[in-house]
């Protein structure tokens, strides 16, 4: 059965149970014309919007199931709440599919979305689906909560401070050439490539220990230091041999030939937070959250990132994914 | 120059002036990870969701200009703000544009959700953009705010109370065979499709006058007033002689042999709004908005809409857009 056999209000009852995780905070969910819902007195609002095309951001079948790409366009939203330091509060999102799209699929597409809701406490309260023509178009919209103040801007690293990522870099890229070369294991690579991890927690921490300045790696380090450099008005200096790679990483550039540092540095999707903070700041986050490392400073400038490789420092321009 | 030119930034440096209209609510606009805004202590928050595709929703050249184009997806987001009686604040918009697209184009398309986020006072606080693949596609969010347990909901129809509408329908549909068919003239038609205006001022007044149910007519009142009748568990009886239609629109149905009854029903993205209150209500309501018609009345049932044509009653089915 395709979805063009149900109409779009058999589409919303196929959709809409499961997705009020904290009711207490919703009035109107699914259904009228908006949703309604309660905020904490106090907190400053955050809002964020991200679009996932099919045939750009994925190929089912090849690189993501429709379950995985629910999952992705949530988390990529998330990532982009933790990297103000916020929490996520409530959801909407708009559907663009195709009427020959089955009933089972976009089933697996909502599933997919409401798997991550649940895990990090967010409502999906309302949303919009319109009849794509050649591709599927999913936007989601995340709202979230965040003290006075306290929102972690690209433009707040102070000179002195450390720049640090959490976990480790390029994972997710590699997982897409695994995919699309089709070659068989590699599962920590391929899961980092279809279910990023969006580090709401660490990103909270952050705003607790006084961090000053968050990013996250969704087009590629390059890119994200460059942005905080360029807003922040100061130089980044990184150290090549400081950036932390996974074992499963290593092994797969071994055996497929592949530059670890393209990865890091141009590869997409991390989804990992880069940050600068007081480096007393840094050790005390440390003793809370292993997963993160020191890999360069912040220098005096006008918004360059310098790539410090043995005795040499030469610039690192942006090279992640470009939107057009 | 076409927007693959000029780059991500060069996008954003592109569009991002005027975009704030009440700088005291905006924390963080565009440019960061996520926008940050204050909301106003006691209200509820509001968001909706709106998509339109190239093609499906719009022919440049022919039935919309990019400015018609960015105009209109902020007004279809705007009206649902209005069915829910809420004031709108912010918004934050993706659009997957076409590499191909020229700068002066996408200008023209920003210029359009610029002029009336200026009309409605509500700030343009951030966005995602993405390659298209094939066609444009525009998702608006709107957020908005709205006293605790007033926003006016599509179940809350009392039996008792009139159904009335504001200002007359079947313009935009109207307007839209206009431009398909290439005629001249019927300049107003061309206007209600193109730049249609949401009622945000009424909703407003309908919380205040104790409006127990409204929408906001985007899909045909066919389809608005089942979707009342059925979310509020009653009937609707609508006389057909009572519906309103403009001048214009009957010239034009004189002229072109079409029935203004399908427009009525069936047309889509007239924006106004199909509401239900007490009688006594309606006609406090009309002495300050003059511009609103009863068309029927709310009678005990179980979700049916019944149209009334001299002595006959026959059920009126939803017959508006689908969406699949």
């Amino acid at each position: 059965m395709n979805i063009s056999d149900i109409g779009e209000f058999g589409f919303i009852r196929a959709i809409q149970d499961h997705t009020i995780v904290t009711p207490e905070t919703v009035t109107v969910g699914i259904g009228d014309d908006g949703a309604v819902y309660k905020t904490t007195p106090g907190m400053e609002q955050v809002v964020v919007i991200d679009t996932m095309i099919e045939g750009n951001h994925f190929i089912i079948g090849k690189t993501a199931t429709w379950h995985a790409v629910g999952y992705k366009a949530v988390a990529s939203n998330l990532s982009d709440i933790a990297a103000m330091g916020a929490t996520a509060t409530q959801l909407v999102l708009s559907t663009a599919l195709i009427p020959s799209m089955t009933v089972a699929d976009v089933k697996e597409l909502y599933r997919g979305m409401k798997d991550i809701c649940q895990v990090y406490g967010v409502n999906m309260v309302g949303g919009d689906t319109v009849t794509a023509r050649e591709s599927t178009v999913i936007t989601v919209t995340v709202l979230g909560e965040i003290e006075k103040d306290k929102a972690l801007l690209r433009s707040g690293a102070n000179v002195g401070d450390v720049v640090a990522i959490s976990h480790t870099l390029g994972n997710s890229c590699a997982g897409l050439d695994v995919l699309l070369q089709q070659e068989r294991g590699y599962e920590e690579l391929v899961k980092h490539h279809q279910y990023p991890q969006p580090q709401l927690a660490l990103g909270r921490l952050l705003v607790s220990m006084n961090c000053h300045c968050a990013n996250d790696i969704s087009d590629g380090l390059a890119s994200e230091a460059n942005e905080i450099a360029k807003a922040s008005g100061v130089n980044l200096i990184l150290d090549k041999d400081k950036i932390p790679f996974s074992p499963a990483l290593e092994q797969w550039c071994a055996y497929a030939k592949k530059d670890r540092y393209r990865y890091a540095f141009g590869g997409g999707e991390d989804y990992e937070l880069v940050f600068t903070m007081a480096k007393d700041d840094f050790y005390r986050l440390k003793k809370q959250y292993d997963d993160v490392t020191i890999i360069g400073s912040v220098h005096p400038g006008t918004g360059m990132v310098l790539l410090r490789d043995g005795d040499k420092e030469s610039p690192l321009q942006p090279q992640g994914w470009t939107h057009f």
